[in-house]
């Protein structure tokens, strides 16, 4: 830290991405990658010839990519932001909607992000205690004084909130803008989507880097009514116009357009998911219903971070999160079946060394 | 805008980018992109089993990208922070370094996106006003309050600051971060690199867009002291700590490694620049001393804004920006030998109508 930076961010917490130790290769399974590669049709998509091109600036519109996105969802590209990941589209939204001036309502336990935002922009939050069994209570989301935001399903929780107690947060708060991170609902959750054309103060956050294999193209993207958009794209053009190279934007609309091999992954993660989730509980694990690509799982006979560390001794790396609610469970992303497999096996092993 | 928007936010002035055009195919000499594509082994590295990868994230400490950037200039990689354009770079320089408890120093005739900066982070600007030749009076840079930011080469003016003056501005603010701007160095300018070592309140900050084309790309980069680099991490981290993605990392590594490509389109744009500014002045213009990858022009006889529309009629684009000082001129890219032939045939065509 150098003595010119701003005394505010000198307290700051910044976000701690899951871990990319150097000294090994692990089973990472602990960021909620899809094992899978993107669409063949990215593969084609992106050509000697396409980045050769590469000296010309993007549209900063993105107005190809929109429409692909709009495409898919049956709205206009006026209803559609994107940007570089969805923590860009969630840093801009914070930065759009809530200061000072107005909190923002958040859950006790959810992506850890939305209270880093909160820091950063000096909002005040108003933490959301979850209920014991890691649901949402709905009735203390409604009525709140400023922005709203919680991921459905939830992380780590994998736990997906019911539609109508959705609607009914977001009726709730006429006054302010309700932002539901949909970032892991392809694998189970119910969209929000239904609800836009109804609700003005909708703001649904969406990602490629999970059900679209494109983690590694940062790509974000927001859908909601064109005034939301366009004041996402006041800010957005305020901090950096050309936010999405001119490869990812290639890569985005063919991931969008290649519906088949969307759900051919999804449905081969969320098969493996529910098979991974019955071996370990067969094994005494309790494992929290999943509507995402991960499982929020608890070891028998002892806590997560003891789980978490001897997992990682055998190479295998998932995820432990600090919070005191948390701290029997640890995330596993659900990997291909031979990491899921190298998983098991390292459980098996660490299980019966406790009973030794 | 909606109604939810702060209401601070609705009066800010974004950024405008320079226009793209769909109405017909223009001759694009207005955003000081590179006529080349980028390096051969830019090309060669983005393989499609490169692509094939994009499902995992990027590194987010982008160490191997670090490393390359600090190699090519003798430093460390703790002295290399690297952004989503230089854009994204200024934005986070701006939000560690400015708020409404320091105002920020910046010439009146620069990169527009500084006072834009400065009203999304509630920053008071205080404005150098330019000397009438277009330099700019370092004397009036020293001692200020807060952060000093400027280009140097300038834009849109094209001229070079002597290296002495920049020393004489970074050593009369001891308290205050100075960024300069090199985003047109590379292009005839002396770079303030040597004094890295010993002023621990430099910031340079750099971009791929220009001379290693790489505008598509989206990667810039700052080079400080590693204090600085700690700090502009910090803010990133609470921002987006994925920015860079996979793609644009490798070609980053090698664009910054091809020297030979690198210079050898840097002299052919340097040659085609100088060409084209002999052209124009005897064709009666004023052209400045350009230390950049475009000239700043007066036509004769007639003011900017009425060259830009004949331009833009004929089919060639440049960029005219409507500050009262710089009514008389446009700024025009250097591109390739064919655009430079099609901006000389429109502008003569121009003129004989002026005076027919």
């Amino acid at each position: 830290m150098s003595d010119f930076l701003l005394p505010r961010l000198r307290t700051l917490d910044p976000y701690v991405p899951g871990e990319q130790p150097q000294d090994r290769r692990y089973v990472k399974l602990n960021t909620n990658e899809s094992p899978f590669p993107p669409s063949p049709r990215v593969l084609d998509t992106l050509t000697r010839e396409a980045v050769s091109r590469l000296n010309l600036y993007p549209d900063p519109l993105a107005r190809a990519l929109r429409e692909a996105i709009a495409a898919e969802y049956g709205l206009e590209p006026d209803n559609v932001f994107v940007g570089n990941g969805s923590d860009e589209v969630l840093g801009f939204a914070f930065m759009a909607y809530a200061d000072e001036t107005r909190g923002v309502t958040l859950p006790d336990v959810s992506y850890g992000f939305y209270r880093v935002y909160a820091q950063l922009y000096r909002v005040h939050p108003v933490i959301v205690p979850l209920n014991e069994d890691f649901t949402l209570p709905a009735e203390n989301f409604v009525g709140r004084r400023g922005m709203v935001a919680l991921a459905n399903p939830n992380a780590p929780t994998s736990l997906a909130m019911p539609l109508g107690e959705i609607e009914r947060i977001i009726a709730g708060n006429p006054q302010n803008i309700v932002l539901i991170d949909e970032a892991y609902v392809d694998f189970g959750g119910e969209t929000c989507l239904p609800l836009l054309s109804r609700y003005p103060n909708l703001l649904i956050v969406r990602t490629y880097s999970k059900s679209r294999s494109l983690a590694g193209g940062r790509l974000g993207y927001a859908l909601a009514s064109p005034a939301i958009i366009d004041d996402l794209n006041r800010v957005k053009n305020s901090f950096h116009p050309y936010s999405i190279n001119n490869l990812t934007m290639l890569a985005g609309i063919e991931a969008m357009r290649d519906r088949d091999y969307f759900r051919s992954c999804v449905e081969a993660i969320c098969a493996q998911r529910d098979a991974s989730a019955r071996e370990l509980a067969a094994m005494g694990f309790s494992v929290l219903p999943s509507a995402t690509n991960f499982l929020f799982a608890s070891p028998p006979g002892m806590d997560g971070l003891t789980y978490y560390r001897k997992l990682k001794e055998r190479g295998v790396l998932v995820r432990y999160l600090s919070q005191p609610m948390l701290a029997r469970h640890v995330r596993i992303t659900v990997g291909s079946a031979d990491q899921m497999r190298a998983l098991m096996d390292a459980t098996r092993d660490i299980l019966k060394e406790g009973t030794a």
